[in-house]
Protein backbone atom coordinates (compact mmCIF):
# COMPACT_ATOMS: atom_id res chain seq x y z
CA UNK A 1 0.00 0.00 0.00
CA UNK A 2 1.71 3.08 -1.08
CA UNK A 3 1.62 5.73 2.01
CA UNK A 4 0.50 9.59 0.72
CA UNK A 5 -0.21 12.43 2.32
CA UNK A 6 -3.46 14.56 0.99
CA UNK A 7 -3.26 15.70 -2.40
CA UNK A 8 -5.13 18.64 -3.33
CA UNK A 9 -6.20 16.07 -6.10
CA UNK A 10 -7.86 14.23 -3.70
CA UNK A 11 -9.58 17.20 -2.25
CA UNK A 12 -11.47 17.92 -5.30
CA UNK A 13 -9.70 21.56 -5.61
CA UNK A 14 -7.75 20.91 -8.77
CA UNK A 15 -10.18 23.88 -10.30
CA UNK A 16 -8.88 26.01 -8.09
CA UNK A 17 -5.49 25.32 -8.45
CA UNK A 18 -5.62 25.10 -11.76
CA UNK A 19 -7.00 28.35 -12.62
CA UNK A 20 -6.12 32.24 -11.82
CA UNK A 21 -8.25 35.05 -12.11
CA UNK A 22 -6.88 37.99 -13.90
CA UNK A 23 -7.65 41.41 -15.58
CA UNK A 24 -7.26 42.06 -19.03
CA UNK A 25 -8.03 44.53 -21.51
CA UNK A 26 -9.94 43.26 -24.36
CA UNK A 27 -9.58 45.18 -27.99
CA UNK A 28 -11.40 44.98 -30.85
CA UNK A 29 -13.56 46.98 -33.36
CA UNK A 30 -15.44 48.13 -30.97
CA UNK A 31 -12.76 49.67 -28.92
CA UNK A 32 -11.23 48.36 -25.54
CA UNK A 33 -12.54 47.82 -22.06
CA UNK A 34 -11.17 46.39 -19.02
CA UNK A 35 -12.30 43.14 -17.83
CA UNK A 36 -11.83 40.04 -15.45
CA UNK A 37 -10.62 36.95 -17.23
CA UNK A 38 -9.40 33.94 -16.40
CA UNK A 39 -6.08 32.12 -17.04
CA UNK A 40 -4.10 28.73 -17.05
CA UNK A 41 -1.71 28.58 -14.27
CA UNK A 42 1.68 27.28 -14.96
CA UNK A 43 4.33 26.61 -12.31
CA UNK A 44 6.87 24.64 -11.84
CA UNK A 45 7.06 20.66 -10.62
CA UNK A 46 10.41 19.51 -8.86
CA UNK A 47 10.13 15.71 -8.99
CA UNK A 48 12.30 14.23 -6.40
CA UNK A 49 13.31 10.87 -6.03
CA UNK A 50 14.65 8.62 -3.30
CA UNK A 51 15.94 5.27 -3.38
CA UNK A 52 18.68 2.88 -2.46
CA UNK A 53 19.17 -0.29 0.39
CA UNK A 54 17.94 1.00 3.79
CA UNK A 55 21.06 1.66 5.35
CA UNK A 56 21.95 3.36 2.29
CA UNK A 57 18.99 5.97 1.26
CA UNK A 58 20.02 8.77 -1.51
CA UNK A 59 18.09 11.37 -3.02
CA UNK A 60 18.25 12.74 -6.05
CA UNK A 61 16.08 15.64 -8.43
CA UNK A 62 14.70 13.56 -11.40
CA UNK A 63 13.11 16.62 -13.46
CA UNK A 64 11.54 20.37 -13.30
CA UNK A 65 8.33 20.77 -15.24
CA UNK A 66 6.58 23.62 -16.08
CA UNK A 67 3.01 22.17 -15.51
CA UNK A 68 -0.69 23.14 -14.41
CA UNK A 69 -0.68 22.06 -11.22
CA UNK A 70 -3.50 19.66 -9.67
CA UNK A 71 -3.50 15.72 -9.84
CA UNK A 72 0.69 16.27 -8.99
CA UNK A 73 0.99 12.76 -7.44
CA UNK A 74 -0.51 11.16 -10.64
CA UNK A 75 1.93 13.32 -12.77
CA UNK A 76 4.78 12.42 -10.78
CA UNK A 77 4.10 8.54 -10.95
CA UNK A 78 3.38 8.80 -14.43
CA UNK A 79 6.49 10.77 -15.55
CA UNK A 80 8.43 7.99 -13.72
CA UNK A 81 6.87 5.10 -15.77
CA UNK A 82 6.65 6.96 -19.14
CA UNK A 83 10.42 7.28 -18.72
CA UNK A 84 11.12 4.00 -17.78
CA UNK A 85 12.09 4.52 -13.93
CA UNK A 86 9.53 2.09 -12.81
CA UNK A 87 7.86 -0.45 -14.12
CA UNK A 88 4.73 -1.12 -11.44
CA UNK A 89 3.12 0.70 -9.22
CA UNK A 90 4.28 -1.67 -6.51
CA UNK A 91 7.62 -0.38 -6.44
CA UNK A 92 6.27 3.03 -5.28
CA UNK A 93 6.98 3.21 -1.31
CA UNK A 94 5.29 6.53 -0.63
CA UNK A 95 4.32 10.36 -1.68
CA UNK A 96 4.39 13.30 -0.85
CA UNK A 97 4.78 17.26 -1.07
CA UNK A 98 8.51 18.10 0.13
CA UNK A 99 8.10 19.40 3.20
CA UNK A 100 11.45 21.23 3.65
CA UNK A 101 11.28 23.77 0.95
CA UNK A 102 11.60 27.13 2.14
CA UNK A 103 7.96 29.43 1.22
CA UNK A 104 4.62 28.08 1.96
CA UNK A 105 3.97 28.46 -1.79
CA UNK A 106 6.82 26.59 -2.83
CA UNK A 107 5.84 23.28 -1.14
CA UNK A 108 3.87 22.15 -3.29
CA UNK A 109 5.76 22.84 -6.29
CA UNK A 110 8.16 19.65 -4.93
CA UNK A 111 7.11 16.09 -4.97
CA UNK A 112 9.14 13.40 -3.51
CA UNK A 113 8.53 9.80 -4.25
CA UNK A 114 10.69 7.37 -2.37
CA UNK A 115 11.38 3.90 -4.10
CA UNK A 116 10.87 0.74 -2.04
CA UNK A 117 14.18 -0.81 -0.79
CA UNK A 118 14.75 -3.77 -2.90
CA UNK A 119 14.49 -1.72 -6.28
CA UNK A 120 17.34 -0.94 -8.21
CA UNK A 121 17.72 2.39 -9.37
CA UNK A 122 21.04 2.68 -11.66
CA UNK A 123 21.55 6.50 -12.17
CA UNK A 124 23.63 5.98 -14.91
CA UNK A 125 21.30 3.61 -16.63
CA UNK A 126 19.33 6.76 -17.06
CA UNK A 127 18.63 6.39 -20.93
CA UNK A 128 16.53 9.25 -21.47
CA UNK A 129 17.31 12.57 -20.96
CA UNK A 130 15.52 15.16 -18.54
CA UNK A 131 15.36 18.58 -17.37
CA UNK A 132 17.81 18.67 -14.58
CA UNK A 133 18.12 21.62 -12.43
CA UNK A 134 21.09 23.21 -9.91
CA UNK A 135 18.27 22.99 -7.12
CA UNK A 136 19.03 19.44 -7.32
CA UNK A 137 19.23 17.96 -3.83
CA UNK A 138 19.22 21.32 -2.12
CA UNK A 139 16.27 21.47 -0.48
CA UNK A 140 14.94 24.88 0.51
CA UNK A 141 16.09 26.43 -2.94
CA UNK A 142 12.86 27.88 -4.63
CA UNK A 143 11.72 25.98 -8.01
CA UNK A 144 10.55 29.14 -9.09
CA UNK A 145 14.34 30.57 -8.84
CA UNK A 146 15.60 27.71 -10.63
CA UNK A 147 13.65 27.76 -13.63
CA UNK A 148 14.66 31.65 -14.05
CA UNK A 149 16.96 33.16 -16.48
CA UNK A 150 18.82 36.46 -16.05
CA UNK A 151 16.49 38.90 -18.09
CA UNK A 152 17.18 42.85 -18.25
CA UNK A 153 13.84 44.68 -17.96
CA UNK A 154 12.73 46.31 -21.08
CA UNK A 155 11.85 49.95 -20.39
CA UNK A 156 11.04 52.30 -23.68
CA UNK A 157 8.66 54.40 -24.95
CA UNK A 158 7.80 52.63 -28.09
CA UNK A 159 4.03 52.54 -29.44
CA UNK A 160 2.24 50.43 -31.98
CA UNK A 161 -0.68 50.91 -33.68
CA UNK A 162 -3.58 48.77 -32.79
CA UNK A 163 -4.89 48.15 -35.93
CA UNK A 164 -0.91 46.75 -36.88
CA UNK A 165 -1.65 44.15 -34.55
CA UNK A 166 -4.94 42.56 -35.75
CA UNK A 167 -3.19 41.88 -39.08
CA UNK A 168 0.01 39.58 -37.44
CA UNK A 169 -1.55 36.33 -37.57
CA UNK A 170 -2.60 36.40 -41.16
CA UNK A 171 0.53 37.19 -42.12
CA UNK A 172 2.37 35.10 -40.13
CA UNK A 173 0.07 32.26 -41.72
CA UNK A 174 1.33 33.06 -45.15
CA UNK A 175 4.88 32.53 -43.98
CA UNK A 176 4.73 29.58 -42.82
CA UNK A 177 5.60 27.24 -45.68
CA UNK A 178 6.35 24.18 -43.68
CA UNK A 179 3.02 24.25 -41.99
CA UNK A 180 1.33 25.28 -45.59
CA UNK A 181 2.61 21.56 -46.33
CA UNK A 182 2.32 19.49 -43.70
CA UNK A 183 -0.77 21.14 -41.15
CA UNK A 184 1.59 20.42 -38.24
CA UNK A 185 3.75 22.95 -37.42
CA UNK A 186 4.64 25.42 -34.61
CA UNK A 187 5.93 29.46 -35.79
CA UNK A 188 7.31 32.21 -34.17
CA UNK A 189 7.13 35.32 -36.69
CA UNK A 190 9.44 38.97 -36.10
CA UNK A 191 8.05 41.88 -37.07
CA UNK A 192 8.72 45.40 -36.84
CA UNK A 193 7.12 48.23 -35.32
CA UNK A 194 4.12 48.54 -38.26
CA UNK A 195 3.96 45.26 -38.84
CA UNK A 196 6.00 44.11 -41.47
CA UNK A 197 7.37 40.46 -41.65
CA UNK A 198 11.21 40.33 -41.17
CA UNK A 199 11.67 36.50 -40.31
CA UNK A 200 9.94 33.58 -39.91
CA UNK A 201 10.81 29.93 -38.34
CA UNK A 202 8.96 26.60 -37.67
CA UNK A 203 10.06 23.78 -35.69
CA UNK A 204 7.90 21.02 -33.94
CA UNK A 205 8.90 22.50 -30.78
CA UNK A 206 8.00 26.28 -30.22
CA UNK A 207 11.03 26.98 -28.22
CA UNK A 208 13.24 25.22 -31.20
CA UNK A 209 11.50 28.40 -33.46
CA UNK A 210 11.61 30.50 -30.58
CA UNK A 211 15.69 30.16 -30.68
CA UNK A 212 15.76 29.59 -34.53
CA UNK A 213 14.72 33.48 -34.69
CA UNK A 214 16.83 34.65 -31.73
CA UNK A 215 20.19 33.05 -33.44
CA UNK A 216 19.31 34.28 -36.89
CA UNK A 217 19.13 37.89 -35.37
CA UNK A 218 22.10 37.12 -33.10
CA UNK A 219 24.31 36.23 -36.64
CA UNK A 220 22.96 39.38 -37.95
CA UNK A 221 23.74 41.45 -35.15
CA UNK A 222 20.10 42.46 -34.41
CA UNK A 223 20.15 41.87 -30.56
CA UNK A 224 18.57 43.37 -28.84
CA UNK A 225 15.66 43.04 -30.58
CA UNK A 226 14.53 46.53 -29.20
CA UNK A 227 12.35 47.52 -31.97
CA UNK A 228 10.72 44.64 -33.38
CA UNK A 229 7.26 42.86 -32.25
CA UNK A 230 7.45 38.30 -31.52
CA UNK A 231 4.41 36.56 -32.59
CA UNK A 232 4.25 32.90 -31.66
CA UNK A 233 1.60 31.11 -33.40
CA UNK A 234 0.42 28.78 -30.11
CA UNK A 235 0.15 29.57 -26.92
CA UNK A 236 2.21 31.97 -24.88
CA UNK A 237 4.44 30.06 -22.12
CA UNK A 238 6.50 31.20 -19.12
CA UNK A 239 9.80 29.49 -21.20
CA UNK A 240 8.60 31.01 -24.61
CA UNK A 241 8.32 34.95 -22.39
CA UNK A 242 11.84 34.38 -20.55
CA UNK A 243 13.47 33.63 -24.46
CA UNK A 244 12.20 36.57 -26.00
CA UNK A 245 12.99 38.94 -22.74
CA UNK A 246 16.94 37.67 -23.11
CA UNK A 247 16.26 38.70 -27.28
CA UNK A 248 15.41 41.89 -25.19
CA UNK A 249 11.89 42.19 -27.41
CA UNK A 250 9.23 44.96 -25.78
CA UNK A 251 6.10 43.18 -27.63
CA UNK A 252 5.07 39.41 -27.58
CA UNK A 253 1.55 38.54 -29.31
CA UNK A 254 0.17 35.17 -29.46
CA UNK A 255 -2.87 33.40 -31.21
CA UNK A 256 -3.34 31.73 -28.23
CA UNK A 257 -3.42 31.97 -24.28
CA UNK A 258 -1.01 33.08 -22.00
CA UNK A 259 -0.36 30.96 -19.35
CA UNK A 260 -0.48 32.81 -15.22
CA UNK A 261 3.45 32.27 -14.92
CA UNK A 262 3.90 34.19 -18.68
CA UNK A 263 1.74 36.97 -17.41
CA UNK A 264 3.64 37.27 -13.81
CA UNK A 265 7.27 37.53 -15.96
CA UNK A 266 5.95 39.63 -18.53
CA UNK A 267 4.59 41.94 -15.99
CA UNK A 268 7.63 41.77 -13.96
CA UNK A 269 10.12 42.85 -16.72
CA UNK A 270 7.60 45.48 -18.51
CA UNK A 271 6.64 43.33 -21.29
CA UNK A 272 3.80 43.79 -23.90
CA UNK A 273 1.88 40.25 -23.61
CA UNK A 274 -0.73 39.93 -26.28
CA UNK A 275 -2.73 36.74 -26.47
CA UNK A 276 -5.93 35.52 -28.40
CA UNK A 277 -4.57 37.35 -31.50
CA UNK A 278 -7.33 36.41 -34.04
CA UNK A 279 -10.20 37.35 -36.01
CA UNK A 280 -9.77 41.50 -35.27
CA UNK A 281 -9.38 40.87 -31.87
CA UNK A 282 -6.84 40.44 -29.06
CA UNK A 283 -6.02 41.02 -25.22
CA UNK A 284 -3.61 42.94 -23.44
CA UNK A 285 -2.32 40.95 -19.97
CA UNK A 286 0.72 43.51 -19.79
CA UNK A 287 2.26 46.14 -21.01
CA UNK A 288 -0.76 48.07 -22.40
CA UNK A 289 1.29 51.26 -22.64
CA UNK A 290 2.63 50.43 -26.02
CA UNK A 291 -0.40 49.66 -27.82
CA UNK A 292 -2.16 52.60 -29.05
CA UNK A 293 -6.01 52.40 -28.27
CA UNK B 1 34.40 35.93 -37.52
CA UNK B 2 32.48 33.27 -36.83
CA UNK B 3 33.78 30.40 -38.75
CA UNK B 4 30.95 27.92 -39.48
CA UNK B 5 30.88 25.13 -41.85
CA UNK B 6 28.42 24.93 -45.00
CA UNK B 7 25.16 24.61 -43.03
CA UNK B 8 22.05 23.05 -44.81
CA UNK B 9 20.50 26.41 -44.00
CA UNK B 10 22.99 28.31 -46.14
CA UNK B 11 22.30 25.35 -49.22
CA UNK B 12 18.67 26.39 -48.85
CA UNK B 13 17.79 22.54 -48.46
CA UNK B 14 15.44 23.40 -45.18
CA UNK B 15 12.28 22.57 -47.22
CA UNK B 16 13.47 18.72 -48.20
CA UNK B 17 15.10 18.75 -44.60
CA UNK B 18 11.80 19.55 -43.14
CA UNK B 19 9.06 17.76 -44.88
CA UNK B 20 9.11 13.90 -45.28
CA UNK B 21 6.46 12.11 -47.50
CA UNK B 22 4.42 9.18 -46.61
CA UNK B 23 2.05 6.96 -47.52
CA UNK B 24 -1.33 7.29 -45.38
CA UNK B 25 -4.72 6.26 -44.83
CA UNK B 26 -7.46 9.03 -44.88
CA UNK B 27 -10.53 7.87 -43.65
CA UNK B 28 -13.79 10.01 -44.28
CA UNK B 29 -17.69 9.60 -44.61
CA UNK B 30 -16.77 8.53 -48.21
CA UNK B 31 -14.52 5.53 -47.23
CA UNK B 32 -10.82 5.06 -46.71
CA UNK B 33 -8.19 5.49 -49.69
CA UNK B 34 -4.02 5.38 -49.90
CA UNK B 35 -2.62 8.11 -50.39
CA UNK B 36 1.32 10.22 -50.38
CA UNK B 37 1.36 12.82 -47.66
CA UNK B 38 3.94 15.07 -46.05
CA UNK B 39 4.62 15.10 -42.64
CA UNK B 40 7.21 17.75 -40.28
CA UNK B 41 10.26 16.16 -39.71
CA UNK B 42 11.00 15.34 -36.12
CA UNK B 43 14.58 14.65 -34.78
CA UNK B 44 16.97 15.27 -31.99
CA UNK B 45 19.18 17.89 -31.81
CA UNK B 46 22.50 17.71 -29.42
CA UNK B 47 24.28 20.82 -28.58
CA UNK B 48 27.85 20.37 -27.37
CA UNK B 49 29.48 23.45 -26.16
CA UNK B 50 33.41 24.25 -25.58
CA UNK B 51 35.04 26.20 -23.14
CA UNK B 52 37.93 26.84 -21.14
CA UNK B 53 41.38 28.51 -21.76
CA UNK B 54 43.83 27.32 -24.36
CA UNK B 55 45.40 25.50 -22.56
CA UNK B 56 42.12 23.82 -20.82
CA UNK B 57 39.93 23.15 -22.92
CA UNK B 58 36.49 20.89 -22.29
CA UNK B 59 33.70 19.95 -23.76
CA UNK B 60 30.00 19.67 -22.65
CA UNK B 61 26.96 18.35 -23.57
CA UNK B 62 24.25 21.08 -23.09
CA UNK B 63 20.50 19.99 -24.29
CA UNK B 64 19.55 17.17 -26.94
CA UNK B 65 15.96 18.89 -28.01
CA UNK B 66 13.59 17.39 -30.14
CA UNK B 67 13.35 19.87 -33.29
CA UNK B 68 12.70 19.96 -37.04
CA UNK B 69 16.12 20.16 -38.85
CA UNK B 70 16.98 23.09 -40.59
CA UNK B 71 18.70 26.36 -39.59
CA UNK B 72 20.49 24.24 -36.92
CA UNK B 73 23.29 26.92 -36.44
CA UNK B 74 20.53 29.43 -35.68
CA UNK B 75 18.81 26.99 -33.02
CA UNK B 76 22.14 26.01 -31.08
CA UNK B 77 23.20 29.92 -31.25
CA UNK B 78 19.78 30.95 -30.11
CA UNK B 79 19.63 28.51 -27.56
CA UNK B 80 23.02 29.80 -25.93
CA UNK B 81 21.10 33.62 -25.76
CA UNK B 82 18.12 32.72 -24.57
CA UNK B 83 19.30 30.61 -22.34
CA UNK B 84 21.77 32.88 -20.60
CA UNK B 85 25.13 31.05 -21.24
CA UNK B 86 26.28 33.79 -23.63
CA UNK B 87 25.30 37.69 -24.48
CA UNK B 88 26.54 37.94 -27.46
CA UNK B 89 27.48 36.95 -30.70
CA UNK B 90 31.41 37.53 -30.43
CA UNK B 91 31.80 35.44 -27.98
CA UNK B 92 31.22 32.43 -30.18
CA UNK B 93 34.63 30.90 -32.02
CA UNK B 94 33.03 28.38 -34.22
CA UNK B 95 30.20 26.56 -34.98
CA UNK B 96 29.64 23.24 -36.72
CA UNK B 97 28.35 19.79 -37.02
CA UNK B 98 29.94 17.29 -34.68
CA UNK B 99 31.77 14.98 -37.20
CA UNK B 100 32.96 12.06 -34.54
CA UNK B 101 29.68 11.20 -34.29
CA UNK B 102 28.68 7.53 -35.51
CA UNK B 103 26.41 7.08 -38.63
CA UNK B 104 25.98 9.33 -41.56
CA UNK B 105 22.67 10.20 -40.88
CA UNK B 106 23.33 11.32 -37.59
CA UNK B 107 26.27 13.59 -38.00
CA UNK B 108 23.73 16.64 -38.90
CA UNK B 109 21.65 15.84 -35.40
CA UNK B 110 25.25 17.21 -32.87
CA UNK B 111 25.87 20.65 -33.70
CA UNK B 112 29.43 21.87 -31.22
CA UNK B 113 29.88 25.77 -30.68
CA UNK B 114 33.08 26.67 -29.61
CA UNK B 115 33.04 29.28 -27.23
CA UNK B 116 36.63 32.05 -27.07
CA UNK B 117 39.07 31.01 -24.88
CA UNK B 118 38.35 34.37 -23.15
CA UNK B 119 34.93 33.64 -22.54
CA UNK B 120 34.23 32.87 -18.73
CA UNK B 121 31.73 29.54 -18.94
CA UNK B 122 30.62 28.51 -15.13
CA UNK B 123 28.63 25.27 -15.63
CA UNK B 124 28.07 25.30 -11.83
CA UNK B 125 26.20 28.97 -12.94
CA UNK B 126 24.15 27.75 -15.22
CA UNK B 127 20.59 28.18 -13.49
CA UNK B 128 18.47 27.27 -15.64
CA UNK B 129 17.66 23.25 -15.95
CA UNK B 130 18.33 21.36 -19.76
CA UNK B 131 17.67 18.41 -20.58
CA UNK B 132 20.76 16.33 -20.16
CA UNK B 133 22.08 13.36 -22.05
CA UNK B 134 23.54 9.99 -20.73
CA UNK B 135 25.35 10.65 -24.36
CA UNK B 136 27.07 13.87 -22.72
CA UNK B 137 30.42 13.91 -23.90
CA UNK B 138 30.93 10.45 -25.77
CA UNK B 139 31.39 10.89 -29.37
CA UNK B 140 29.88 8.34 -31.45
CA UNK B 141 26.78 7.63 -29.34
CA UNK B 142 23.44 7.82 -31.65
CA UNK B 143 21.59 10.92 -30.13
CA UNK B 144 18.42 8.77 -31.48
CA UNK B 145 19.43 6.16 -29.04
CA UNK B 146 19.88 8.42 -26.24
CA UNK B 147 16.61 10.01 -26.15
CA UNK B 148 14.97 6.09 -26.40
CA UNK B 149 13.02 4.64 -23.62
CA UNK B 150 12.66 1.31 -23.45
CA UNK B 151 9.05 0.29 -24.87
CA UNK B 152 7.49 -3.31 -25.72
CA UNK B 153 6.03 -4.16 -29.49
CA UNK B 154 2.23 -4.07 -28.67
CA UNK B 155 0.79 -7.00 -30.32
CA UNK B 156 -3.10 -7.84 -30.14
CA UNK B 157 -5.88 -8.50 -32.08
CA UNK B 158 -8.07 -5.74 -31.09
CA UNK B 159 -10.27 -3.36 -33.35
CA UNK B 160 -12.54 -0.77 -33.17
CA UNK B 161 -14.80 1.14 -35.18
CA UNK B 162 -14.40 4.02 -37.67
CA UNK B 163 -17.40 5.89 -36.60
CA UNK B 164 -16.52 5.65 -32.85
CA UNK B 165 -13.21 7.43 -33.77
CA UNK B 166 -15.10 10.56 -35.56
CA UNK B 167 -16.80 11.04 -32.13
CA UNK B 168 -13.95 11.27 -30.19
CA UNK B 169 -12.85 15.08 -30.57
CA UNK B 170 -16.18 16.44 -29.46
CA UNK B 171 -16.34 13.82 -25.91
CA UNK B 172 -12.57 15.40 -25.50
CA UNK B 173 -13.38 18.89 -25.66
CA UNK B 174 -16.68 18.29 -23.51
CA UNK B 175 -14.43 17.11 -21.04
CA UNK B 176 -12.08 19.99 -21.08
CA UNK B 177 -12.96 21.54 -17.86
CA UNK B 178 -10.12 24.22 -17.48
CA UNK B 179 -9.67 24.65 -21.09
CA UNK B 180 -13.32 25.91 -21.10
CA UNK B 181 -12.83 28.67 -18.39
CA UNK B 182 -9.28 29.66 -19.87
CA UNK B 183 -8.85 28.38 -23.61
CA UNK B 184 -5.57 27.45 -23.27
CA UNK B 185 -5.00 23.72 -22.38
CA UNK B 186 -4.01 20.67 -23.72
CA UNK B 187 -5.89 17.76 -23.02
CA UNK B 188 -5.06 14.42 -23.02
CA UNK B 189 -8.44 11.72 -22.67
CA UNK B 190 -8.84 7.88 -22.20
CA UNK B 191 -11.12 5.68 -23.62
CA UNK B 192 -12.52 2.63 -23.78
CA UNK B 193 -12.41 0.63 -26.95
CA UNK B 194 -16.05 1.80 -27.81
CA UNK B 195 -15.57 5.55 -27.01
CA UNK B 196 -16.56 5.82 -23.51
CA UNK B 197 -14.41 8.22 -21.91
CA UNK B 198 -13.16 6.93 -19.05
CA UNK B 199 -10.57 10.20 -17.80
CA UNK B 200 -9.17 13.46 -18.73
CA UNK B 201 -6.15 15.24 -18.01
CA UNK B 202 -5.44 19.01 -18.67
CA UNK B 203 -2.06 21.03 -18.56
CA UNK B 204 -0.13 23.47 -19.87
CA UNK B 205 2.50 21.09 -21.38
CA UNK B 206 1.01 17.92 -23.05
CA UNK B 207 4.02 15.60 -22.07
CA UNK B 208 2.60 16.43 -18.32
CA UNK B 209 -1.35 15.87 -19.47
CA UNK B 210 -0.21 12.38 -20.70
CA UNK B 211 1.94 11.57 -17.44
CA UNK B 212 -0.69 12.32 -15.42
CA UNK B 213 -3.09 10.11 -17.08
CA UNK B 214 -1.03 7.33 -17.29
CA UNK B 215 -0.25 8.09 -13.32
CA UNK B 216 -3.85 7.97 -12.08
CA UNK B 217 -4.55 4.66 -14.41
CA UNK B 218 -0.95 3.17 -12.54
CA UNK B 219 -2.98 4.48 -9.22
CA UNK B 220 -6.00 1.89 -10.26
CA UNK B 221 -3.68 -0.87 -10.90
CA UNK B 222 -4.82 -0.29 -14.30
CA UNK B 223 -1.63 -0.59 -16.28
CA UNK B 224 -0.46 -1.29 -19.32
CA UNK B 225 -3.95 0.44 -21.31
CA UNK B 226 -4.72 -2.74 -23.26
CA UNK B 227 -8.24 -1.81 -23.81
CA UNK B 228 -7.83 1.45 -24.25
CA UNK B 229 -7.66 4.66 -26.60
CA UNK B 230 -5.50 7.40 -25.30
CA UNK B 231 -6.36 10.77 -27.49
CA UNK B 232 -4.90 14.50 -27.48
CA UNK B 233 -5.63 17.65 -28.09
CA UNK B 234 -2.48 18.53 -30.31
CA UNK B 235 -0.01 16.95 -32.18
CA UNK B 236 1.62 13.65 -31.94
CA UNK B 237 5.52 14.30 -31.01
CA UNK B 238 7.80 11.24 -30.47
CA UNK B 239 7.94 12.04 -26.85
CA UNK B 240 3.69 11.15 -26.57
CA UNK B 241 4.25 8.70 -28.56
CA UNK B 242 6.80 6.70 -26.44
CA UNK B 243 4.96 7.79 -23.22
CA UNK B 244 1.63 5.76 -24.50
CA UNK B 245 4.05 2.79 -25.45
CA UNK B 246 5.63 2.70 -22.02
CA UNK B 247 1.64 2.42 -20.88
CA UNK B 248 0.74 -0.21 -23.11
CA UNK B 249 -1.82 2.01 -24.92
CA UNK B 250 -2.59 0.00 -28.71
CA UNK B 251 -4.32 3.09 -30.74
CA UNK B 252 -3.08 6.98 -30.13
CA UNK B 253 -5.90 9.30 -31.85
CA UNK B 254 -4.39 13.03 -32.49
CA UNK B 255 -6.74 15.63 -33.30
CA UNK B 256 -3.51 17.55 -34.55
CA UNK B 257 -0.49 16.22 -36.97
CA UNK B 258 2.03 13.26 -36.17
CA UNK B 259 5.75 14.55 -36.66
CA UNK B 260 7.92 11.92 -38.96
CA UNK B 261 9.85 10.28 -35.63
CA UNK B 262 6.32 9.71 -33.93
CA UNK B 263 4.92 7.67 -36.77
CA UNK B 264 8.20 5.71 -37.10
CA UNK B 265 8.25 4.89 -33.33
CA UNK B 266 4.77 4.27 -33.39
CA UNK B 267 5.03 1.43 -36.75
CA UNK B 268 8.49 0.06 -34.99
CA UNK B 269 6.32 -1.09 -32.35
CA UNK B 270 2.94 -2.18 -33.79
CA UNK B 271 0.80 1.05 -32.26
CA UNK B 272 -2.16 2.74 -34.16
CA UNK B 273 -1.31 6.13 -34.62
CA UNK B 274 -4.27 8.32 -36.20
CA UNK B 275 -4.05 12.10 -36.41
CA UNK B 276 -6.12 15.15 -37.70
CA UNK B 277 -8.88 13.03 -36.05
CA UNK B 278 -11.54 16.16 -36.63
CA UNK B 279 -14.69 17.07 -38.55
CA UNK B 280 -15.91 13.29 -39.50
CA UNK B 281 -12.25 12.59 -41.19
CA UNK B 282 -8.55 11.34 -39.77
CA UNK B 283 -5.44 9.90 -41.02
CA UNK B 284 -4.04 6.17 -40.36
CA UNK B 285 -0.19 6.52 -40.27
CA UNK B 286 0.10 3.06 -38.76
CA UNK B 287 -1.29 0.20 -36.99
CA UNK B 288 -4.28 0.01 -39.57
CA UNK B 289 -5.75 -3.27 -38.57
CA UNK B 290 -7.08 -2.17 -35.87
CA UNK B 291 -9.29 0.48 -37.74
CA UNK B 292 -12.46 -1.37 -39.15
CA UNK B 293 -12.74 0.44 -42.04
Amino acid sequence: MVKFQDSPDILNETMSLSVKPIEIIKVNADGSRVTPDLVAVEEPLEIRIGFGTLGDRQQKSLSVTMRTPGHDYELATGFLITEGIINTFDQIESIKYCEDVGRQEEKENVVRLELKPDVHFDLKKLQRNFYTTSSCGVCGKSSIEAVHVACTPINDSIQVDKEMIHGLPDKLREAQQIFEHTGGLHAVGLFDLKGKPLLTREDVGRHNAMDKIVGACLFKKEIPLSNSIIMVSGRASFELVQKALRAGAPIMAAVGAPSSLAISLAKDLGMTLLGFVKGGSFNIYSGAQRVGL
